[in-house]
């Protein structure tokens, strides 16, 4: 594991379930792109997560709102 | 364990409870996403809390203030 | 795998779909330019993901919002 | 112990207690979460205190002033 | 590959297509200045792009909106 | 002694004692958590101090204006 | 290729033809000043374009806009 | 002695003296926090200090104006 | 060559000429001070340039808008 | 001698005697604090002075305006 | 010659004269601070010059403008 | 001669005569503080000058504007 590396991966974006069952993707980094990981959140329910070495792209199904560096978004109809 | 690596795990967050009982579950950093630690506070406690070489993720279930970059997020109800 | 390497690749974008089969297809760095990854979105669905080692273009094709460094950008129509 | 280590573990919140008894209870970084120091405030008492190479969690309990870089958070009812 | 190299490729610019058949053209960084890639997008289609190691010019063609560190630039009449 | 370890030591905060008999009282850094260093100030006395090496935390007790990246904290009544 | 070199290299400037037949003329780097590259745009195109290894001056011959730090600069007339 | 040591030793603070005698008294860096040197002023003397790899302390006793990266805090009286 | 030599070199100026047969003429870095380069300009025409590991000094003889970090200047009459 | 221990000495002040005689105080840097240098002033002449090596603090006696980072200092009654 | 060396050097500034017969003379860097170069401008032309690991200092004698990092200042009464 | 060190000495200070026989004294750096260069300014004419591996003090005699980072003082009467 390299030095700088880590330094990417740290920004976190915060997610918060406006509903059950919202899914939250992890999408793997490198050559391929595939899903590595689902975490489930119910209603009410807040993640705060970070890109890591293992995770380049997050994918958000379900009424959620999404705190980044681009403001607030919310997925779901 | 390399020397920049630290920088990205040193943004903490804080967390006030709003209820008893509110729970911060530490994920996993790395190819497996697990469960590693949880906390419980009750109502009017606070958590000033670090992401780590060992937590990539934190997820809040409970009636309480998150403290973020993003602001303030509410979790709960 | 270089130390600074990451640091370019580490700057998200986000996309919500705003309707079915939104594509993103990402573009790979190097001599050859070609695709090797497209994900597909449904309506409502949001994708955070990062330029990395493999990918120095993204294209997206269908209607949607894209967040990015310059701003909202719509996609689609 | 790393060079650039401790640059994230320099940042110091400040604690007032509101009333005697307060305590701050420092949490293990690393694998294990485990309490590892608990310091006792009486009221008007004023604690200085950084994340260290041993404390990446911290957890107020009691009534008190917490001067965080997200601005005062008010532990306690 | 150099450490630092990867820096200066970093920066990404997005391109909006106003119309179909709009060419993003890659130049070859380098001694001789050659075209090494052309993109083609249709009408609402856009493409989010950096620098690379091998493309230090980029040319557009047809009616686009650009949107760069100067601001939205319109290609095409 | 390594390198940057200093830069997160060297943050100075100021005390400016409200009454006679004020203690600053120094808690080492490390494993362990003691006292290591009390200093006394009378009123109207002011005290500029680095955490440093050996001090990662301080306790201020008695009546006094505190001087900190956070602004003026009272302590005392 | 030394590692810090490509730093100045990679600030890009963007030009949009306003006429056919404007010459973008790259002269190299180094003891001898010659050019080594023109790149003609016709009405509407916009080139991005970044100093490289290769070359330190641009000349623009034409109507033309050139965006630049110093803000929208126009050739020709 | 270690490269960055000094970045932190070198802000200075500026005392100056409301009336004869004035004390300021530098402490000692390290595990012994000790008196090191005392330097009087008399009054209208202005005195510019730095943070030293043997000072990281310093108590101002006697009416004076210091000059601190939080404005200015009047000892004495 | 050394690495961080080039950073110095990379700000760039524009040039615009507002007559024929503006000169632009560099002056060479190190011990001796001589001219290693004209570079002539006609009406209309811009150019770019950046200060290199050659060239310490530029010369600007007739009339022309030069863009600097210190603002547009005239040069001629 | 170390290679960034110049910067923190790089921070010049400057001072402007409003009377003939006022004194400029060198005092050593280092375990030893002692006078190592005197530089007298005479009305309207200006010192600007960086802290060096053997200099870590300065001391000024006598009627000037002693220019720093705080602003205007007056020294003398 | 060193690395960082060149940081210093960077820097330009403008001079244009207001007559002809200017002279922007150079100082040696070193121990001994003697003339190495004497330029000489007419009205109207505008010289951009650096810092360089050989010039330290620059004198400039007759009528010109000059562009600071402080501004614009006149030469010649 | 040490990489960093130069760095210190870069910042450059503008002096403008506003009388005949202004004088600009460079003091030695080093445990000694000794005279090693005077300049004579006319009136009219500017200095621009850098603090260098030689000169930590520069001492200002007879009328002139001095152009600081901490704006502009009038030595001289």
């Amino acid at each position: 594991m390299e030095n700088k590396k880590e330094e990417i991966l740290g920004e976190y974006i915060a997610i918060k379930a406006e509903e059950n069952g919202v899914n939250i993707i992890g999408l793997t980094r490198g050559r391929d792109t595939k899903f590595h990981h689902t975490e489930k959140l119910d209603k009410g329910e807040v993640l705060l997560v970070q890109f890591t070495e293992n995770t380049s792209a997050m994918k958000v199904r379900g009424k959620a709102k999404i705190y980044t560096r681009y403001g607030e978004i919310h997925s779901g109809e």
